[in-house]
C-alpha cells in the first residue's frame, strides 16, 4: 500500500500514519519528494481492512498494490481450474455450448427445444424458471413447475441443465433440479445469496452485473470461494453503457483478461450481450476466437411468441447454422464443440 | 405502441401483424409511407407485454408510447405523497436531514454520533447493521445488535430511525425496529427483497442503482406500490459514469425529474454520491436548491477509524457547520428544516 | 512514482529498471515485500513521459503519484483567478449569468432576446455563430453574419458577448467580435485549436468533453495556459452516461472539485445538461448552490420555431421568473447576481 | 415522425402541430387513444430539421421513424463498397492487417517495423506523424518530417501508408504523403476537418468517438460521403465506460451491426481497444471472427522504449506469432488474410 500525502503535511501527521501502520504489523517506509511525501507499508493484507487512512485530511490518497481478492487469482492457484459435470469438462480442452430459451414456457417448448439444441450439438440446456424482470407487469416464470420440466428434458435427452437462482430461500430447491446453479448479472453483489450457493454442490455460473467491474466480479466470485466453493465459473453477459443500439455492450476483452487475472473458466453470453438475434452468431464467433470456454444461448422455437426476450433468440434453424460455423472455428483454435464431436 | 416495419415488407407479413394485435384486442391503423410501413395499436397496456413483436425479422422495431409504470406515476396519482413518521412529513413542506454513520460501530459511538446530529438539527439517524461490502475481507456490520443500538439511540435522543435491510428472511426482524426500511443501491432490482418489503407497514426509502436508468428506478419502486405499500420515497446516490475522481457521479437532475414523473419523495445522498466528505457540503447545498424533499448525509465522529467509508464521512463539526449553511438556503427556498426549528 | 513488478520478477529485471530510471536523473528507492517488489521513484516530472515503463513483460503496474497538470493547479497557484471583462469580473465575488439563443437565427431574435435576458439580469448576451452540428443536413449557424449581429445587440444593451469557434482558421475572426472565446464540448481534446486560442488574448471559456475526465480536462486547460493564456474558465455541461432521460448527465460534483484542484473559475450550462427546459431552472438553482462562478443559460423568444435546441430553451418569461428565484440564491450564498445590483 | 401529446392536451394545441405539418407539406394522421393523442407525420425528412416540435409544452415526446443518415445506409446502397487502394481492395473478399508504431520516431524505427510486419503478412503500414495528446508536455509527433520517413518506408516495402490528419490546415500535405487519412476518435465529430478530408480523393478511415453511439458514428460518415467523398471505413476502437482495466472497452458488436446498417467496411483496432499488448491478439482473432473487413495493430521493436503507447504495441515477434494464428482464423472464414497469399 501507497499512501501518498498533501503537499505540506506536517511531521506529527506523517507520524500519527506511521505509527498506525506499525500498531497493525505493517513494515513502513517513508520516501520525501521535493513536492510530496509518500510512505509505503507491506504487510497482511488481511488487516488492510481495518484501515481507512483516506479519511485523514492530510492524506491526498490511498493506492492499493496487492489485489484485494485471492482464492480466485491465478496467482494464488496458477494452473486451470476445470469443473467436471458428469461427463462434460468447463474449462479443458473443449468448448461448451448452452442453449435454450430465456423462461421455461410449457412442456413442448422445452422438450422440442431441448432435442433440437442437442441434435445441434449443445451439451446444456438452459431456460429460466424464476425470472427476474424489470416490471412487476411482466411474466415471472413458472417457479418450480418449469424446474420439473428442465429435469424432465434433462431425462429425454441427457443435456445438462443450467438454471437461474434469485432467492436465498430457493438455492436448496433450484440446486435439486440444476446441474449448474446460475447467479444472475443483477444478483452479482446480492452478497447474502453467494453465501448460499457457496454452501451447495453444485457449481455456479457467476454473470457479471451490468456495471460491475472487474475486480468486482472476481470478489463477488471470491465470495463463492471463501464459502467453501471452489467450482466457480464466469460468464460475460454485456455492461450498460451510453450504446443503446445493442441491450449491453458485450466486453469481449474480459476473457483473455479473466484467463491471465484468474484460473475459473469464462462462459459468453452473446444474447443477452446484443440483445439482438442477428447479432449473436458473429458474437459467439467472436467469442471462441477471444478462448471463451463455452457459450450460452437463447433459443426458442418461435422467438415471436416468447414471453421474454424473443428479440434476441435464435430460431432452431439459425441455431443449428451457427453452430456448424462455431465448430469450424472451434476446431482451427485447437478446442473442439464438446457435442459436436457425437 | 408504434411498430415500423423494415423496408419491403410484404403485405402477408403486415396481415400477421395486424391480426395478432386484433386478437389482443388493439385498435390498429396502417400508415403506408413511401419508404416505411408503420403500424399504431391502441389498446389495454397490461396486455402488451404477452407480444413480442420485435422477434419478427420484418419488424425494425416498436415503439412503446405509454410508460410502463403506472402506480408511481403523477399522470395516476396528481397530488404528492406525503409520508407521515411520528411526527415528521417527508415531501411535505419541510426538508429533513438524516444523518449518522455508515455503520454502526458500538454503543458509545452510535450513541455520541446520534446526539450531535440531533443537536445540530437532524430529524433521523441513519446506521448499517446488515452492510453489503464488495470484498468478503471487508466488516459485514453488527447484524441485529446493531438494530439494538440504533433503537437504544432512538430512545435517547427522539431521532427516528432508517437502516438498511439486504436480505428477504431479514426483513420482519428490520422492521420491527426502524422506522424506515432502506432498500441499498445493489438491491434495487432484487424483486423478491421488494416484495417483501412491499408487504411491511413501514415506509421504504428505494435507493437508485448504480446503474439504473429512471425508468426502470420508477419500475423497482412500482414493485412495492403493486405489493400494496404507497409509503415509498426515491434517493439519488449517484450512478456509475467513467468519471472515477468521485466515486460516483451524483445525478440531481433526477431530483426535479422524478418530481415531474411522480408523485413520491425524493432524498439525496451526497455521501455515496460523491465519495469524499469535502464535496458533501456543497453537493448538500444542491440538492436542496434541486428541490429535495431530504437528504441522507454520512457523519463519523472520527472517520479516520471507521471500519467503512470514513473517506466520504463528516465530522461532528463539519457538519454542524453544514446544517446552518443548509438551514439558510432552506428558509429562502421557503422549505425549513425540520430539525432547525426546535 | 511507483512501479509494481510482477511477482517473481527477477534481479536483472529489477536492475534494468533501477538503471534507466537512474539514467534520467530519480532517485529511485526498492521495497521488496513477501509477494511484490515495489519501485519508488522521485524525480522531474517532465521526464517521466520518456518512460513507458508498462511496456515492459515484468512490471505490473505503474502509478504516477504527482498530478499530470502544472499552471491549472491550485498547489501552484493557490490564490483564485478573477477574469476581468469590462466591468466584469468572472471567479470574484459575483456571480454571472450568460444567456440567449443556441444558434443565432436573425436580426430579430437576437435583438428580441438580447433586450429580454438584460432587463431580467444577465450580464452576458450567448448565441452560436458557427454551429458543429451530428448531422450535416442540420442547420449550420450563420457564420459571420451572425457574429455582426452579436456586435450588434452588444452595441445596444452594453451585454457582453460569449460565442464558440470551431475552426483554426476562424480563431482571429471570432475574437475580433466576442469577450469571450467558447471551446464546445466535442473540441475539448482538438489540440491545435486549443493552441491557436492560446495565442489571443481573449478569456476562454472551455467546456467540458461529453466522455472527459476531470483529469483530461484541466490537461485541455493546461494547454491553453501553457500557450500563454490564462484568462480560463471551466464550463461543466454534462457527460454522456447510460441515462437518457436528461441529453447528458450534468455533474455538478465538478464545481466544488475544480474550485479544490484549480484556481480559475467554473460555469455550468444546465441547458445542455439537461437537454429539457423544465430541468434547467431547478439545476441552475442547484448549481449556484453547488458554487459555481456563473450560469450559461438557452433563452428563445420561440423555442418551438428555434433552429436547433428549442427543447432545451427557456421562453423569455421563463428566464426572467428563474432569475428572481436566483437572485434570492446567490444573496444568501453571499455571492449576489452581478446583473442583478442594476 | 411520430408525436405523442401529454395527457390533456387540448383541440387548440392539436391543431396547431397538426397545421404546422401540414405547412411543411407532411400526410398527418391523428390517432386519439383512451389516455394519449398520438400524431403520425409523413413527409420529406429533410424538411424534419426545420420543427423543433419537442418545444412545444403540451408534447410529450417526438419519435423519429427514418434513420437521419441515407447515404452511408445500406438500404439506399444494399451492396458492399469495396475500396480499391492500388492492388488492395478493402471491404472485398480478402482482410487487411495494417500494423505499425503508434508514432513515427526514427528512419530506422520506422523502417525496421515496416520490414517486419511486410514479412509476417501486413499490406499497410500503420505510424502517426502528427499526434492528438492528452498533455501538452507529451510527445506530439515529428510532422512532416514523419510523413517523408512514411513514404521512404513504402518505397522500401510496398506497403500502403495509413496515417492521421489532425488540422484542416494539414489535409493538403497529409494527403500527399498517404494513402489513406486517418480520421483518429477525438476528431470524428470535427465536423470541418471532415468536411475537408471529403474534399480529397483519398479513401477515409473514420475511428468511432470514444462516446460516439453508433448513429452518432454513421452520421459523421455521412458527412464526408455528402461532401463527395464515399471511399469511407469505419475503424472501431473502443469506447470509454466505467470499466478501467481495459483503456477503453472494444464493441465488438458493432461489426455486424455496421455491416447490418451501413455498405462501408469496418476495420477494428484492438490495440486502443484494449491498451494492453497481452489482450491485442485474442481481441484481434475475435474482430476477423465477428466480420472484421481489416485490423490496425500497434507494433514496436521496442515497446519499453516507444515514445508513446508502449504498453499496448506487440514486439515484432508477438505480432509474427498472431498473424498465423489470424491466417488460420481468416482461411476458415473463407476470408484469407491479403498479405498472407505472397
Amino acid at each position: 500500500m501507497i499512501i501518498v500525502l498533501k503537499k505540506g503535511a506536517r511531521e506529527k501527521e506523517i507520524q500519527e500514519i506511521t505509527e498506525r501502520l506499525s500498531e497493525k504489523g505493517f513494515k513502513v517506509h517513508l520516501s520525501q519528494g521535493v513536492e510530496k511525501t509518500i510512505i509505503g507499508a507491506v504487510g497482511d493484507r488481511s488487516r488492510l481492512k481495518e484501515l481507512d487512512l483516506e479519511a485523514l485530511s492530510w492524506v491526498e490518497k490511498v493506492v492499493p498494490i496487492l489485489a484485494p481478492y485471492k482464492l480466485v487469482s491465478r496467482e494464488f492457484h496458477p494452473t486451470d481450474t476445470v469443473i467436471k459435470i458428469g461427463q462434460h469438462e468447463i474449462g479443458g480442452s473443449q468448448v461448451h455450448v448452452m442453449a435454450g430459451p430465456c423462461s421455461v414456457e410449457s412442456r413442448s417448448q422445452i422438450l422440442e427445444t431441448a432435442h433440437a439444441v442437442k441434435a445441434a450439438g449443445a451439451t446444456f440446456l438452459r431456460g429460466g424458471a424464476f425470472k427476474p424482470r424489470t416490471s412487476p407487469y411482466a411474466f415471472q416464470g413458472l417457479g418450480e413447475e418449469g424446474l420439473k420440466l428442465l429435469a424432465e428434458a434433462r431425462e429425454e435427452t441427457g443435456l445438462a441443465v443450467v438454471t437461474e437462482v434469485v432467492d436465498v430461500r430457493d438455492v436448496e430447491l433450484v440446486a435439486s433440479y440444476t446441474d449448474i446453479l446460475q447467479i444472475g448479472a443483477r444478483n452479482m453483489q446480492n452478497f447474502n445469496l453467494l453465501k448460499e450457493v457457496a454452501k451447495t454442490d453444485k457449481p455456479i455460473m457467476l454473470k457479471r452485473g451490468p456495471s460491475a467491474t472487474l475486480e468486482e466480479w472476481m470478489l463477488a466470485a471470491e465470495y463463492i470461494l471463501d464459502g467453501g466453493n471452489t467450482q466457480v465459473m464466469f460468464c460475460e453477459r454485456g455492461i450498460r453503457t451510453f450504446e443503446n443500439y445493442t441491450r449491453n455492450t458485450l466486453d469481449l476483452s474480459m476473457v483473455p483478461a479473466l484467463h491471465s487475472l484468474s484460473h475459473l473458466p469464462v462462459i459468453v453470453d452473446p444474447s443477452h450481450g446484443t440483445g439482438r438475434w442477428e447479432l449473436v452468431a458473429p458474437m459467439a464467433k467472436a467469442a471462441l476466437a477471444a478462448g471463451a470456454d463455452g457459450l450460452i444461448i437463447e433459443v426458442h422455437p418461435q422467438p415471436e411468441k416468447a414471453l421474454s426476450d424473443g428479440k434476441q433468440s435464435l430460431t432452431l434453424p439459425n441455431f443449428q447454422k451457427m453452430m456448424t460455423e462455431l465448430s469450424q472455428i472451434a476446431n482451427v483454435l485447437g478446442r473442439p464443440l464438446k457435442g459436436g464431436e457425437q
